[in-house]
């Protein structure tokens, strides 16, 4: 039967883009993290999206599941096949083209294909932004940014992957093709199936190619470290940049003094140039479309501002680009200084910012009192109430038993938390495979039986990343 | 059965608040327009999002179809039941309450029956913007402008109703309530039900509460009306404002000719201030958060450069508040100048920017080659790329009888090109009953019947505000 499958899919896509051997699989089996790995009955590349609509015609007919793949980056497992062996992956790297860029409209049109920098870069040459910023930008794709709803750095000020997208190709669990590549401010005309479709993590439709929003290119940018001693004063501080710097307000990151104490030990260049040791970093950044003069004035006077109020305790204005690189590099390495001590438990999560405070001091207390010794590694999006409040075990316990033993119990403190402060478990990095099992009790019956039936109704099937988000057998 | 039904309801809501009578009844059942006029079995007037729940149960036992109703101000009919009798209204007037101001976390939260008006009062007083702004404003509801996604004014800058929106608390068909009430910024836990529910009129699940963003009130506003003589010129105005004001661009407004001379006609005292008689008006408003002194210069300087381009062949800026006011009403008036002509044929659209000047070529011609002296009313928000493109009769022809004779064939003309230039032909006033039988050609059977599933799905009985947005029966 399964080669009757792969003799069928010759006849709709070339076989050099059918991968059946294993050396040839492999590199599409595993996450980026490799915490995740399936197998899979072939990785099937297609160069566009009429090549989509024919394999997942032929997936239906014979009732073959589909994982959509782009860059592989994701955090939660929803790129990667089960054990079965028996879905197949479609790799959307061959549909990397940009379509098209409309100067006067602001938007630009690409395949689902094209890497994140990759538009980024030709936005530029445009002379546009667009603003779509994360760490894996150099390898991930805009389809799968689409899929989970990205998030990342520039949130605060441009939104999510969501609020960046004015219109989809989708092709159906049928394999029909919707195209709603329309480049449009405001339309009302029925359902909105392009939010539906996106972070819904090729659930519910495979989308194959996008049109997204550009913005003009800023002419200045100042970053800034400011030393901060409670969270309440970052709350604040938030607000008075919010309410002065409105929109050119960028950047609102923070950084515990243990996440840059993990820094420092693995990467000892970057020292935090904030004296004293504070509690929290912050790290400021503003753009402005005017001139450099009036940023950095604008900067001068709020922080001043905020010295007066006795919300910030020092402050280090980046003098050059190139420091102010080192700034987002320290904010970009903690990831990977976690890395280096191993897998930890990572909790992906937002709080409203008038409950910021009371979490993390009860999160804080509870977790220290059960886990002695833990090291909790907490920084994050500020702007958005992002936390990646990540644990690690104490420095002289073994990471992999730690985890073993703690993971479910210190997830259950977390998330108890979350859902008292009304927050979310899953702020960008979607649910994928990893999340499944907590979303039903974190979203209620109400709203898990609503997606169910979503689900069904477009997938009846199950043929689109089943298992993923929400099951429906 | 009626009856029977009746005294139901009496047992879940208070005989008072369920009106059967013909004059009780009767303020509910036409539009604020009065083009749709429809039967109620009764209206009924929740107090809270439980009740609404225990009224949705009652009609799902009995198969009793219900239309929810805010102010009733929409353009589309989207309101007004049907002429069986055999429906129920339920309006919202009575859940008019504020629920929380969160200052830090930003955001209000609002039961549906609030009038917008009433919450853009609560967020200036705690020194908020709440930025919807529209014509109905003083009389439509928080909850009708979700149903619809409304757009108004600040769409350039603040985005239509969706894009204001965080949570949402919603009763689905079966009478169960999603409390999706949350105030962040980030959540990617499955899928979009929120935006699902927004614009679906009523035909998904009843919105009953909602988490809004506010945004700081800004410090300074100036408006300006320009002078342009072709619609190109206006496009690259658009753009040179959007690079060297961005954010602080808030309205953007075009008004042809025709659509002042008509204001002036019922309006004497709203004469143009601009010589000459430009064949193009454009009203520009800038807001800003810094000083007066510093958006009044960025004005200034925006406006030199857009004369030496030859962009604008005259400007005014408006000296004092009430004379900026008067430019808004001017724009504002043309709607009511038109009412006064009798009722005109509507045509509510989006164009790309880029399309926009052959659009307006194109279709200008293609109506007037049929109907030599028909007046061409176009005006609308050009920063969004939507217009009010809308057709009178000429001066001397009854307009009952043009309009019923010549309907059909000027929205076919119009349509055809906003198909032509991949626009849409409802930018903000919905769907509902008007653009019912247009929808389907315009959206294609792809994307119509992936409605017509998701509306099964939620549905199933059809009794959420049949026949509005999409038929399943």
């Amino acid at each position: 039967m399964k080669q009757a499958f792969i003799d069928q899919l010759c006849a709709v896509l070339n076989k050099q883009f059918i991968l059946i051997n294993d050396v040839d699989k492999a590199p599409y089996l595993t996450d980026w993290r490799k915490k995740f790995t399936g197998k899979a009955l072939a990785v099937v590349l297609p160069d566009n999206s009429d090549e989509v609509a024919s394999i997942v015609r032929l997936c239906a007919e014979n009732q073959v599941a589909i994982v959509p793949q782009g860059g592989h980056t994701g955090f939660c497992g929803g790129a990667t096949p089960d054990n079965s062996g028996n879905q197949i992956i479609m790799n959307f790297k061959r549909m990397n083209r940009i379509l098209e860029i409309d100067s006067a409209n602001q938007t630009i049109t690409v395949e689902a294909g094209c890497i994140l920098q990759t538009i980024q870069d030709e936005a530029a040459e445009h002379g546009f932004l667009f603003p779509l910023s994360l760490g894996a930008e150099g390898s991930c794709m805009i389809g799968g940014n689409l899929a989970t709803n990205a998030g990342g750095t520039n949130v605060l000020r441009y939104g999510n992957t969501r609020d960046l997208c004015l219109g989809l190709r989708v092709v159906s669990a049928k394999g029909e093709t919707w195209d709603g590549l329309k480049g449009l401010r405001k339309d009302n005309t029925g359902y909105d199936l392009r939010d539906l479709f996106i972070g819904s993590e090729g659930t519910l439709g495979l989308i194959t190619a996008a049109v997204m929003k550009l913005y003009p290119l800023p002419v200045s940018q100042w970053t800034t470290l400011v030393a901060i001693n409670n969270i309440a004063s970052a709350v604040s501080l938030l607000n008075l940049f919010q309410k002065r710097a409105t929109s050119l307000l960028t950047g609102f990151e923070m950084m515990t003094h243990a996440s840059l104490e993990l820094n420092e030990k693995h990467f000892p260049h970057m020292s935090n140039p904030l004296q004293g040791k504070p509690p929290y970093t912050v790290l400021i950044e503003l753009s402005d479309h005017e001139s450099e003069d009036h940023v950095k004035e604008l900067l001068e006077i709020i922080l001043q501002e905020a010295f007066e109020a006795e919300l910030i305790t020092d402050a280090v204005i980046a003098s050059n680009l190139s420091q102010a690189k080192m700034f987002w590099h320290m904010r970009e390495h903690i990831t990977l200084a976690q890395a280096e001590e191993g897998a930890n438990l990572k909790h992906d999560i937002t709080i409203p910012l008038s409950s910021l405070e009371r979490f993390i001091t009860i999160t804080d207390e509870a977790i220290r009192a059960e886990f002695p010794g833990v090291r909790i590694i907490n920084f994050g999006h500020l702007g958005d109430g992002n936390l990646h409040y990540n644990i690690a075990p104490p420095p002289d316990v073994d990471t992999k038993t730690f985890n073993q033993t703690h993971e479910k119990r210190i997830h259950d403190l977390v998330y108890a938390q979350v859902e008292r402060c009304k927050g979310s478990i899953s702020a960008e990095h979607g649910v994928g495979q990893l999340k499944l099992d907590d979303l039903r009790s974190h979203k209620g019956d109400v709203a898990h039986d609503l997606m169910k039936a979503l689900k069904r109704a477009l997938d009846p099937q199950n043929i689109l990343n089943p298992h993923k988000v929400v099951s429906i057998d």
